[in-house]
């Protein structure tokens, strides 16, 4: 009785599912398309089908299982258990732990990506054996998540470490969220991309020129080919971000913080810049006592982290 | 028995004592002079007498004493009870909670200024109520300390809440601690004083110029009284100071940031500025549900502060 825990990463385009034992050794794992455009109930219907396979396909009754855990994308109040809303999903201020519970008679835990995230690599990632840590995840946006005395910190309004839109340049460009000189304008996937198209439409002499929809990705890849601009563009948009890892040093003072998503695949240069910032502008005792380390668990992280979320809630109860 | 607690406020000119009940209610007061150059030995044993005073004041034996607080300047190893070194203190490296505890039988707790304002604001001042608060003193330097779940959030090496030495403007002034543009060296009651200095000593016309030693003070005045360059420069370093708060509540979403310090008692100027900023910065829902309130405990902050740790920390264990 109540030996597994179920993990659901729901996603815009697919709902993965996995069942763990209690350490959070993966036992058996499915992916769902979650065909959004059939509405909230088709889409739960899916999430509970997903639940269903992964025990079935281990062989066990559901009353083995003693918690579920959901990561979704935001905004959500995961107090109440309810999706506000968010772009690529039919769920509209939709209560989504209510009739899971209902279904399985079991506690159901959501949470936001970045936080589901944060308890990924807190229990089972880079961040295992830490008490306070903080996880930031880089790619088209940045966000984050921290665990404050071994349990994640959602703040009043469930928004805590919304990293990507501290102000680190005061009079930098807009922000998608209209502020000016946020990190997320600054050091995000998305601005180092932008920083590149801006170059290849200039008379720079970059080849980059080469590419028509310039991405992140390509300015490593000309960077490392020794292209100035390319390596510029990184420069200082990575100065951003290890200003931004850095004020989150000086604010929450953990034990390391954990960079995920695509641009901490850049691998090096990104670490070794944001490195160096963070020794440049934090004091020596908090930048030495704190490790800046890639995110542990890999592709699998989503549905790892749900999973992780269902262990670490029942453990707190 | 165990009916009261004891605070104690320990600074280079003075030692503050006060007995509370197990509200906080002070029931007596003393004051000693700390006469740092006597040494440790002589400090610890004018800190034990006002404990002895402030008791044989209300007539109680010493066994009502419950626990005792300490609030010292910092850096400090709060959990293992040792102030590291202080510019106006004798001690270094001093375990000053062993010995406080063998004489009184009781446990002693330290922590640093601006955690034992943090917590005093929470218990008994401003932030009542409220489970998730971060306070921030701005004066000579910016310093803070933040109430997360209820309990006061140090960290990993106790610098925790750090925010005077969070990065505002990348490339801005050098701060004290060798960093560029930290929101001590634009936002602090130092930093508006320099920024006056440099008026006063250039072409601009301002009445500040009548001042030799101009503070942050007189900037205020002057402002009021309608010169253009004091109100420039208080507009300037109060949006800092609102962007830093805006940082703080991106990171924390708390339900309320108090600023207490010198710069504070500016009043509305300071809070409207800071307010402005905020709602332009914020996301609207953490904006609207964070308030920014002035300290609540005057000048008896810190031993109220110290009462304050004693209950709290009294109370968790």
């Amino acid at each position: 009785m109540e030996k597994y825990v179920v993990g659901i990463d729901l996603g815009g385009t697919k709902i993965c599912c996995a069942v763990a034992d209690l350490k959070g050794n993966i036992k058996a794992q499915t992916t769902l398309a979650t065909l959004a455009h059939e509405g909230e109930g088709a889409v739960l219907a899916r999430m509970i089908l997903a639940v269903e396979t992964v025990m079935k396909e281990i062989n066990a009754p559901l009353e083995d299982i003693k918690a579920i855990g959901i990561g979704s994308p935001g905004p959500l109040d995961a107090e109440k258990g309810i999706i506000v809303t968010t772009p690529n999903l039919p769920f509209k201020n939709f209560n989504i732990v209510n009739p899971m519970t209902e279904r399985f008679n079991v506690p159901v835990y959501l949470d936001n990506d970045a936080n589901v995230a944060a308890i990924g690599e807190y229990l089972l990632g880079a961040g295992k054996g830490t008490k306070n840590m903080v996880y930031v995840t880089v790619s088209t946006g940045i966000g984050g998540g921290a665990i404050v005395n071994g349990k994640i910190y959602r703040g009043n309004t469930s928004n805590a470490l919304e990293v990507g839109h501290m102000t680190i340049v005061p009079d930098g460009p807009r922000c998608n969220c209209g502020n000016l000189g946020c990190a997320e304008a600054v050091a995000s996937g998305t601005a180092i991309a932008k920083r590149a198209k801006e170059a290849v439409e200039s008379k720079a002499e970059t080849s980059l020129k080469n590419y028509e929809n310039v991405t992140s990705y390509e300015v490593f890849v000309e960077a490392s080919k020794g292209d100035k601009v390319a390596k510029a563009i990184l420069d200082s948009c990575l100065n951003y971000l290890g200003i931004t890892v850095a004020n989150i040093i000086t604010s929450f003072d953990p034990e390391v913080v954990i960079i995920g998503g695509g641009v901490s695949q850049g691998g090096d240069v990104v670490f070794d810049k944001v490195r160096e910032v963070v020794n440049t502008r934090n004091f020596k005792t908090m930048a030495d006592s704190c490790k800046v380390l890639p995110a542990g668990l890999g592709t699998n992280a989503g549905v790892v982290g749900a999973v992780a979320l269902a262990i670490l809630e029942t453990e707190s109860v």
